[in-house]
């Protein structure tokens, strides 16, 4: 099985028609590589993939240097390379012609200076932002996306198990972090999906904690929120916490009351109910709890080619879930002192309705 | 000795105060932490620097969970913060009032979509890009800047010492690229300043290559090309090139061309002359030896808190060179099926004038 680009170019294709649109110049590397395969970060210099709703040419402009390999990986044979003498927008203009008249582009991704670039290549041209239709795309996983989703969480599964194995009291968060990620990398990833979260003791409270100097110490919970982009450009997002040495009441206390809140969570994944469900299932059992003021954050976030995509998953999302959508499920409670539990696991809501789980990493409190 | 953000401040204003820029947004994270001190990246939330040209306020608005952060490390007190549920164009007409006629901007770093929200909240406003005068005042390195990128070559040094001790027949690019990453936050590295790039043998030609399964075999080439940013925010970029086993007559005498020509280039860096000359002084060397068809790129490049700065160091480049200029000297010879060589130091010109090797690590051909 692979990917089907054809079809995904095809519903492009659809949407533009809907909204009149001559062409779309899609800049977004995520979005060139969900179109046509090609995954590549051009750093300053200028890609696009363009689709001539037009016509029904379809061209992938790319950097000199890369098309050997654009031509290898994408389903868009004969890219148009720009070398760094030549100004990409005159290429396009040459390519083009300039009478475009609606022009559909990710407004959050095209630079005020492009935009700039673009008005005078074509002088008659509007813009239409099309960033929506393409995340509605790629809200919706197929089949082929879950296995190699799959891989990722496989992965970093693999990493975890193998990581916790080096955690000893007097080790630094820093220095268990740099073990992940290399064993990440050990393990067949491209790199870390986000810079990994190790986060120790009071420190593990902080949302946006950076791991750092803090020395493991007997008592302390320790989070670990991490994934990996695979080779095929797919992420995975995990978090375990786990306590070292010896766990105090308090803490199997916070810990399985985040556990329950994990599970009534992903027990309420289906398709055809709004998707703050699952978010209020979640908050319910901390609330319930007493904890509800140490829980700040939405339950969880949606994931593929990039580690945070459609579908926010939070209590004022009145959106319906759908077969296809892909995300995580992630409650926690932090408290200021005594640190910070979070259990996140990935769920897709598969071709029938119905909750898959893809993470298998045990829950159930471990003391290292 | 410390970094003086206030005369960085004085100075932007200055060229504010001669394009008759009411007020500077600046929103590049690496230019709000040049200013303020202040190294975050928002991801997709709003930050910016202001400052008022009119009242001489400065304003930092940061994502509301960083604000902590931003009042801890920013010379800017009572940062304004920005929470998820408001609109931060809102937040910034509250504060700066709508009769603002001239904005200064990064318009290379203000997508179309903020843009189109800046029109609505100060809609007398035109806009003028700032980019060349903060490039004009980075360009310039301060002796405690100096001492900071010093900091992260002699971290890159070290992890280049240790990482080839573990060099061996078999080992794979791949797994030498997580071994020298591993080290670099090993040895006090935030981590890597860019992809870490890994070449064995043939693949060591490859522009772009990406270090992957290829094993390393006896009278491979090998090339490390890699650098670290630490946690003051500075970066460093070294390349060594070794040979594995023994070394063909062959491969000597590229690498000595190559040595031969880094040397001419870092021995023509001065103050007072036109950049063009250091890369015309190491390509002369190259072009003299016959191997001028297989080396493309410019000679090396600007760095300092990010990876790539002012200046470009190309042969075409009339500037002239003066104190306070940090850059690379990186000449290369890449032979399609031998390999490529790549040896590239770190130059700065000093106060005198002069110049200052901020690498030291031996460039003498080793046998690994």
């Amino acid at each position: 099985m692979t990917i089907d680009h054809q079809e995904r170019i095809r519903q492009l294709k659809s949407s533009l028609t809907k909204k009149n649109i001559d062409i779309a110049l899609i800049t977004d590397p995520s979005n060139v590589f969900y179109y046509t395969g090609f995954n590549s970060d051009p750093h300053e210099r200028f890609m696009a993939f363009v689709v001539d709703n037009r016509t029904d040419d379809l061209k992938l402009f790319v950097p000199a240097l890369d098309k050997e390999m654009a031509d290898q990986d994408s389903v868009i044979k004969n890219s148009i390379p720009i070398s760094d003498e030549q100004d990409p927008f005159v290429v396009l203009k040459d390519e083009l012609g300039e009478n475009i008249e609606k022009i559909g582009v990710e407004t959050k991704h095209v630079s005020m200076f492009r935009h700039q670039k673009l008005q005078a290549a074509f002088p008659k041209a509007s813009y239409k932002d099309i960033q929506e239709d393409i995340n509605n795309q790629r809200l919706k996983k197929s089949r082929e996306e879950i296995n190699y989703l799959q891989e990722a969480v496989d992965i970093i599964e693999k990493v975890l198990e193998e990581g916790i194995k080096k955690v000893k009291i007097g080790m630094t968060e820093a220095e268990l972090a740099a073990e992940l990620e290399f064993l990440m990398k050990k393990f067949g990833a491209s790199g870390p999906s986000f810079s990994t979260i190790v986060l120790a003791g009071e420190k593990s409270a902080l949302p946006h904690g950076v791991p750092g100097d803090r020395a493991f110490k007997k008592g302390d919970f320790l989070l670990i929120d991490f994934g990996v982009i695979t080779p095929k450009g797919y992420c995975s997002d995990i978090t375990r916490t786990f306590v070292i040495g010896e766990a105090s009441d308090k803490q199997k206390e916070i810990y399985n009351i985040v556990l329950e809140s994990n599970e009534a969570g992903i027990e309420a994944v289906k398709a055809g109910v709004p998707l703050k469900n699952f978010d209020i299932a979640a908050r319910n059992v901390i609330n319930e709890s007493g904890y509800g003021d140490y829980f700040h954050n939405r339950v969880g976030h949606g994931l593929g080619i990039e580690v945070h995509e459609e579908p926010s998953i939070h209590n004022k999302n009145e959106e319906i879930a759908e077969a296809g959508l892909f995300f995580t499920i992630e409650p926690g409670i932090y408290l200021p002192e005594l640190g910070g539990v979070r259990i996140e696991d990935e769920v897709f809501i598969n071709e029938n309705g119905e909750r898959e789980v893809l993470t298998s990493f045990p829950k159930e409190l471990k003391v290292l």
